[in-house]
């Protein structure tokens, strides 16, 4: 069983694993597995390969762990934390730590081992957002869990060890570091003010347009003010609201085909990059709120991250966020 | 001129460069610089290729930039920061910035190319921690600095761009983030406590030793309780000391003897990993404190850092620290 220990002096949470690679000579071997599409566990027909699904839509009337689905989910076969029994919080002298209780799901966004977020279908994307939330629903019902993270690696520099697209989803006991800054941050702005800061983001980006890079009836997408990572990109829906998973049905429609723009302007500009994103929403218990603002954050891995900004949390970005959007606004995307 | 801007939701400060490469196409191309000795900048006899030396130890005698250093000191040639100008700090909007002002200098740490600070014998690493001291006490002087970061990015994929071994130091106008948050939770822990909380850290591992990898009169290295990163090492004074410049003179004998073993045991058990180590210690103006603890961090780079990390501050790290601790410990180390 995996553990989640405490820093003490920055209050960060950190997974200790203990049945993944950890011998050090395991870090000389890694790779990503490139599969055919006759071996990939994710492919139509591979369904034996993965544990059994939690999630599946677009299967009508077949059974369960066979082809048919348009969006599948399933539990990590090598999962970071382990979903079975109670939650057992311990001192260990002056540390903090807990079992590594939590879930590790997988939500393989298409059948088709060859697509991805940026060449699927506007509405093969929104049935990938349908099924973050139909999971976070689900997995809120569970009361060991404080925060449920989705988040997507793509390509190999990013993260990624298996080409098939796909997201993941982490269901935590603890609230992790950042989301629990952002949430805490945006509460005291909200105090001082009685205004959203990111509503105050909003309307000033609207205003000045310069970092604007796309905007729907619903969401916007823009180069953040003072992003670490070259091409850093947020997305949001223009409308207050606090939690993704409590989104208005339409919302869905207009964020995928936001993401989806987003990701085909930088195959575009940037040659198909490595990119992650994460969705960042309020904390379980926490979701109706009027000073935090879910949002989508973005990066594409461009430059490879020094020294001192693992050691400092402080970031050397050589891309004026100006440049990003305009290169990104004006990029020529293939209409579809 | 860079612009340092602040994240108005984290409170993180990013240096935005204009300087460097930029544009899309940039990135695609970018690799290291291998160079033979006959055209590296920091070879004897380069002296010409990099801006005039602040600092040289050992040249008995002879003229500043030519031959015959130890260690040698020059300003980067494509500085994050600019040395030029008065702080002028701005508003923009909702938002805040300043101008890039700051220092970056390279630390050349010896003339052979082929040298690194595993293989130098220890008093080239003490004169290297001699020279990062140097430079801290003069560059503090100037009233607009109140960090001084020294920092280390050894082999390609730990972010060097030229392979003779070297250091770096960024002077800043700003805290970096995890500082600030290092130092002001220690200080709340000793307002609570009274005592340093590295001091109870380093009490409880030399106690349990679980963690614990070297120690000499003076120094400890250990795994920390809650590492993000496989093999996380830090090197601290056993001693309280809050300044790294301010150490007693026999400590940095004592530490470079346990910097070297503790990289020549990453070398033997990674397999001459490339690494990251920053030095962390307390900012200008509060050098003198009862709870901040200077020390050293060491990141080997093993792992690829995944999305939800860079996203959310919470880390998977597959190497418990007890294991880490162990295999460094029993490291069969070449004695020299």
């Amino acid at each position: 069983m995996p553990e989640l220990r405490k820093d003490i002096i920055t209050g960060r949470w950190v997974i200790i694993s203990t049945d993944r690679a950890h011998r050090p000579t395991d870090f000389l071997r890694q790779s990503v597995e490139i599969r055919g599409v006759g071996v990939c566990p994710f492919c139509p027909g591979g369904e034996g390969k993965t544990p059994p699904e939690v999630l599946a839509y677009g299967r009508n009337g077949g059974a369960p762990n066979t082809a048919g689905w348009s969006v599948r989910v399933v539990p990590n076969k090598f999962p970071a934390l382990g979903i079975e029994g109670t939650l057992d919080r311990q001192g260990e002298g002056i540390f903090d730590k807990m079992n590594g209780i939590g879930a590790h799901e997988v939500i393989v966004e298409t059948p088709n081992h060859q697509g991805s977020l940026a060449t699927m279908d506007e509405h093969g994307v929104e049935e990938v957002l349908w099924a973050y939330r139909d999971r976070i629903l689900d997995l809120k019902r569970d009361r060991r869990f404080r925060y449920i993270l989705i988040f997507k690696n793509h390509g190999e520099a990013a993260g990624a060890t298996i080409e098939h697209t796909h997201s993941q989803l982490i269901a935590l006991p603890i609230v992790p570091k950042r989301v629990r800054e952002e949430v805490d941050n945006s509460k005291k702005y909200y105090g001082e003010k009685e205004r959203c800061i990111f509503c105050d983001i909003l309307r000033q980006e609207r205003e000045s347009g310069l970092r604007v890079i796309a905007e729907n009836e619903d969401c916007i997408s823009f180069s953040p003010y003072a992003p670490r990572f070259p091409f850093e990109t947020w997305l949001l829906p223009k409308r207050h609201g606090s939690a993704f998973e409590d989104a208005q049905q339409g919302l869905y429609k207009s964020c995928a085909a936001m993401l989806r723009d987003v990701l085909r302007r930088m195959d575009a500009v940037l040659e198909r990059p490595a990119y992650n994103y994460v969705i960042h929403t309020s904390p379980v218990g926490e979701e109706a709120n009027e000073h935090y603002h879910w949002h989508i954050e973005m990066m594409p891995r461009l430059t490879k991250v020094a020294g001192f900004e693992w050691g400092t949390d402080f970031y050397l970005n050589p891309t004026p966020p100006e440049e990003a959007a305009r290169f990104l606004r004006e990029a020529a995307v293939p209409v579809s």
